[in-house]
């Protein structure tokens, strides 16, 4: 994968198939459906948990209405360096919007998005993001955002490995999506990322349903467009579904409490403190990334997914612990072949 | 009805019994899946509606994921008169907690609650309204909010029927329901009233889980009380799922547009329009209060459930209207006894 096979990205975005791949896998080794994880710790838990939850007759069992599973997203279910996936799509629309904004070329942020200024980008801070962001986010109606989505997805590549981002997602937790929802579980997708974002392709890609994706919002208002309604986004923050926020969107959107949580940084504690404090049996997991030569790793001091008080917190109270570089057998769906 | 039945009322508040009874009535009559609907133009527009879009092989087939039924409840699965059962359990959660708040004998519009004094009340406008709410919605904990609207639903009485309110839910709306969902329909309530507040009790009374049911909120904040993860609520409006806010509310907790909308009143109006936008077959059904006896008689003029600029829509495009006194045998379910 580090040096991004052709046939891999040829094969229709290598993940159908790598998907295809993964089920007949697991269809003829049905007694392992976590093939692509070394049995180890972090494997053994999951596998317990999902036993002690499903078991009838067990005394952690959980009614199939009750086994709601939340995943964060970026860093937990795909890659998120050199940084969050979304941004490239912002700043790839920031590109295709600027013939029709010729004040971006001398006013910053723009300016430095359109100049690949990176320096200039991290000094425009917080608050330029927000402009990014809301520049390319807003000002369309949801369907047309949808379009716009639908087309990036498609066509752009990660710079390193020359891949859709599509192709980097995790095939462990692929397997451990299919593996819950084989055993009753409804798996959320539950992200700081926007949630108009994800739902593009979310199905596709990870089999979660747009009703099943919680993620940050904008404001958007009905409109009567000749007669015809329309939704149109608003250059305006709604929600962010991050940190103290994830507890209660999970709470909003589903109004119950998970059994089983995954995160992998900080943005994700309280989300796992919440699952934690239920009664019963629960399942909090966090992936570490371990792995520079296959991956990336990073944790206490990234400004990408910290994982610094959510890592000591896991320690402390016994949460599982993925190391990515020992506990995976391989990353990403191409790698299987 | 009228005359509120005792047995009926004995009967573990009639409702899951008289389920019982429909489920068996089904069963035995496979043929007529809404058999408390008078074979009128109504009826056969549900049922036409339902065929036309599961039969494989049909010009307008929709696909499972694709069957997203969404109903308002107040006045469209239950009744919703004198006024809204929701401010019933606001004036007795005030009444309940006066005793810790002495300055409410002499404050308006608590003073109003307290004294029965409806004419103070009415004269208390929105801003007398919205004091209500907050302070019997507000300042406890998420799970204290849920036991306290479950003590209430078991308890209170509505005060023509001497009822519980759940016993005041439309038998005929029940039947379409399950027979959408028999259909591989997702059912979502999308109401004007709290979302917390229905989410309590309505996998119960409608096999409606709390996933899929979207409301108005206030806002929620996460906390930890000495080490303990704690949704507070506050006394401030986080959203209205009214009017314009229903079609937003839809596209952010779905995702998807339903194919098919069941509302009585202009709340749901654009809810209604959002629907039948989308492309294929559609379905939007408006339920019109035609029968004092067995419920009330109500539309343009009500301050309740007004249904006005709807029911002219509803005519010039041909939505289906619901005449309840001749499109109903029952109204409740105790009325099947």
């Amino acid at each position: 994968m580090k040096n991004a096979s052709p046939r891999c990205v040829e094969l229709k975005r290598g993940l159908v198939i790598a998907l295809a791949v993964y089920l007949t896998t697991w269809g003829a080794a049905w007694g392992d459906p976590l093939p692509s994880w070394v049995n180890r710790q972090a494997k053994k838990s999951i596998l317990a948990f999902v036993s002690d939850v499903t078991t009838p007759g067990s005394p952690d069992f959980v009614s199939e209405a009750e086994r709601i599973a939340v995943f964060d997203n970026d860093g937990t279910l795909w890659s998120e360096q050199p940084f969050y996936f979304q941004f490239f799509y912002a700043m790839d629309r920031i590109r295709g919007l600027a013939p029709a904004h010729p004040e971006w070329k001398t006013q910053q942020p723009f300016k430095a998005v359109l100049e690949n200024d990176t320096e200039a980008l991290v000094q425009s801070g917080e608050k330029g993001l927000l402009q990014i962001i809301m520049a390319s986010h807003a000002g369309n109606s949801t369907a047309d955002f949808e379009e716009s989505v639908r087309g990036w997805i498609a066509a752009a590549r990660h710079p390193r490995f020359n891949t859709p981002f599509t192709d980097l997602v995790f095939q462990p937790m692929l397997e451990v999506l299919a593996f819950l929802r084989a055993r009753g579980f409804k798996t959320y997708i539950v992200s700081g990322g926007g949630i108009e974002f994800m739902r593009v392709w979310s199905e596709e890609v990870y089999g979660v349903p747009p009703e099943q994706v919680i993620g940050s919002s904008i404001e958007v208002r009905f409109e009567l467009q000749d007669g015809k309604p329309v939704l149109v986004r608003l250059p305006k923050m709604d929600f962010l579904d991050d940190k103290e926020g994830k507890p209660v969107a999970i709470h909003r959107f589903i109004g119950r409490r998970p059994i089983a949580a995954f995160g992998n940084s900080d943005g994700d504690l309280q989300m796992l403190q919440w699952t934690a404090h239920g009664q019963g049996r629960r399942l909090m997991l966090l992936v570490h990334h371990t792995d520079e030569a296959r991956e990336w790793a990073y944790d206490r001091e990234s400004h990408v997914g910290r994982l610094d008080k959510a890592l000591d917190e896991a320690n402390a109270k016994g949460w599982t612990l993925v190391d990515m570089k020992r506990d995976w057998r391989v990353v990403y769906p191409c790698d299987l072949q």
